[in-house]
């Protein structure tokens, strides 16, 4: 028993470094994330509860309507969206007559280039000449159709490669042709009606054949995700930032934009997640759709480059399959492409802002084109926790900055002429 | 090239759940840990920033001092540490004699039982009795006093077996003999003036007679450390929540624990960092200490048994191996031994803030008792993140309830006769 009693007492104790510690290869912070919803929902429980009992419920439904209409009788932005259908079906009818070989291959891309600008610079000439849309209206509308053209692009370039392949398969042989066969729903069968709308519905931008579907609607699944939406909205209201800007101070704009960077980077991680995790993942739950990789671990990014790769997936996606790839092809050097698709995502975040406000500033997009440098800098001087501080500060601090050119600039321009605008904002 | 087209835009797409989804297996989320990090310096830097230019420099180093020292004369705290050797050398001093086998195991345990029992009872009664000592001051020298009493039990107990190893080894069949001589230091010769004081000063309970060591100190890493302690008293003062309670309301009582909860909760994860990682390790690598482990995940607890076994591993490895096994082997059941540890650990917390305080109310016994039950329930009722968010908030509401037990009951009985304690708190 003595000589048991040694035993059982005696540690194994080996050199060892502390889990927090850079060289220890510990990751699993998970319960970080925990302490970091519990210190929100608490910080702002607090606040939500004080406001409710100093000053009744604050939320007016009319105000949150008004961000959408101006006049309660004409609805421009539902109605620009309602019209995006006529383009669905464009796109559906002019893929049907290329399937038949009615028009050849040549008149189809006239056919798709046409209806891909209509769907750029209709919407954009409607906000930008109907004085009766709101910004958030607008940016809404110009969404919906800027979402609406990547999938479009890449419903055309998927349906060409598949016209490609069946002439490729028609000859003996083919060596990819077996990987076909195994699908449900080949080449020309896929060109309906049922099949073009869940593609539109589905929380993707990639065109496939045959996407691959989850069992079965789990409700509790469901319920979550509406009760995050729900809360998350919440606390999106509840850590709304006030901008009051009178002139252009730049000692105070220092002292502004530091006292704006905390909101708005807590509201850039609650929209996060209320987009890209609570409603893709309820609408995918809906229409069964399997691939719930919406955003992947951005959160250790190390480099700007693996940010702007991991942080928006179905995006990132679309350009490495619809435009990277294909410029590669083409013989681009990978420099030149990884800079042509940082200009088209600075293009759209331009085209989003700018037209909706009214006021076309470059902020966005020069906003988006410093990435480049940043992107070399950071990967060349930063490793490690270091690298991953800084892609953080450059989200934190980087943000703000363009956010408070556009609310400056906008301030400057419309507040003079319409008070109900300091409101809304 | 039209066949390779197809094939490298084709993705290879399979049903997947989002990375944050609670069904997902992924838990690297270090970077959320530098976001924290990084959120805390800035929205720190801010403050301090803006204090520095408006007021100055506001740490009085005056008044820093004079949380330890009442008279700048008598140095209480200082001279308790000092005689605290005394109580060193009556253990190393017994040992020898043990080793010898001039003095009888029985004689040895009893000088053992009035040397411990001395180490808690001289300074608690020192403490009470001498009104020239802080209750800074205080609960430093107690709790120096404390580790030294842990240490020294240790110390004896693993003497103890080495003794009754060297006995089994006399004799011819032992099988567990031959571990005994891979060792560098073997029994007797482990009773020297170097390898106690060594023990004294390592961040360790658990006396052995071979404590893995590192190859060399490494600079960098001890600067990193040393850096990491200033920046953290810094955070630590500029998180300092004020105190200011006239009388017991209930109603703005609570409204001042919500208050109170995240600054108690970030000085309680600032205290942690700095010395549960940055002090012991420090040390650890100034001592050539090889086993870092000082804490395990407790961040990732999803119950709060786990979180008790896991944030602070030096007083958890103590109670395993000299309180809990041991009673297990004299036929203790599980819960009863479990809350025997409890019930020691919660005597600990109460001597080491009722003597310094000079109040004897049990709020700190009692919190620690508290936690079996609340153990029971989360471990019942709660599974996952869910158990997760359920330690945290114990962590965030359960501590500044029994801090502002203590805080309201110090102020009731004490600040009536003197105004300068309102300032120190």
């Amino acid at each position: 028993m003595k000589s048991s009693e040694w035993e059982s007492t005696t540690n194994i104790i080996f050199l060892q470094e502390s889990m927090l510690s850079s060289a220890s290869s510990f990751r699993n912070y998970r319960g970080v994330l925990n302490w970091c919803v519990v210190m929100l929902v608490l910080s702002n429980a607090r606040l939500f509860l004080e406001n409710l009992l100093r000053y009744g419920i604050l939320v007016d439904p009319i105000q949150v309507v008004s961000l959408f209409l101006k006049d309660p009788y004409s609805w421009p932005a539902a109605c620009l969206v309602i019209v995006s259908n006529v383009f669905i079906f464009v796109a559906l009818y002019t893929e049907r007559k290329l399937a038949m070989g009615s028009i050849s291959e040549k008149v189809g891309l006239l056919i798709y280039i046409f209806n891909l600008t209509v769907i750029l610079c209709f919407p954009m000439v409607v906000v930008l000449k109907l004085p009766s849309i709101t910004p958030v209206g607008g940016a809404f509308t110009l969404g919906v159709y800027t979402i609406l053209f990547l999938k479009l692009y890449s419903y055309k370039d998927v349906n060409r490669w598949c016209r490609v392949r069946t002439q490729v398969k028609a000859r003996p042989s083919s060596p990819s042709a077996s990987s076909c066969m195994q699908s449900h729903v080949s080449y020309p069968g896929n060109l309906s009606l049922r099949d073009m709308y869940y593609f539109v519905f589905a929380p993707t931008l990639c065109y496939e054949l045959n996407f691959p579907r989850s069992e079965s609607i789990r409700m509790g699944f469901l319920l979550r995700r509406l009760f995050e939406m729900v809360g998350n909205c919440t606390l999106l209201y509840s850590v709304k930032p006030v901008f009051i800007l009178q002139e252009m101070d730049y000692s105070r704009m220092t002292e502004r934009l530091l006292r704006l960077a905390v909101p708005n980077h807590l509201i850039w991680l609650i929209f996060f997640y209320c987009f890209f995790h609570s409603s893709m993942n309820f609408v995918a739950e809906l229409l069964r759709f399997g691939d719930r990789e919406f955003y992947r671990d951005w959160w250790n990014s190390e480099t700007i480059t693996y940010f702007w790769q991991n942080w928006n997936i179905p995006v990132h996606k679309w350009c490495l399959r619809h435009f990277y790839k294909p410029l590669l092809r083409r013989g681009a050097g990978k420099l030149l492409s990884q800079s042509a698709v940082f200009f088209a995502s600075a293009f759209f975040h331009e085209y989003l802002v700018s037209v909706p406000l009214r006021m076309f500033r470059l902020w966005a997009f020069m906003g988006m084109m410093a990435q480049l440098p940043l992107a070399w800098f950071v990967a060349k001087f930063l490793r490690g926790n270091y690298g991953n501080a800084a892609v953080w500060l450059s989200l934190i601090i980087g943000q703000p900055i363009a956010v408070l050119m556009y609310v400056h600039d906008y301030y400057v321009t419309h507040c003079q002429d319409d008070p109900t605008i300091t409101e809304a904002l």
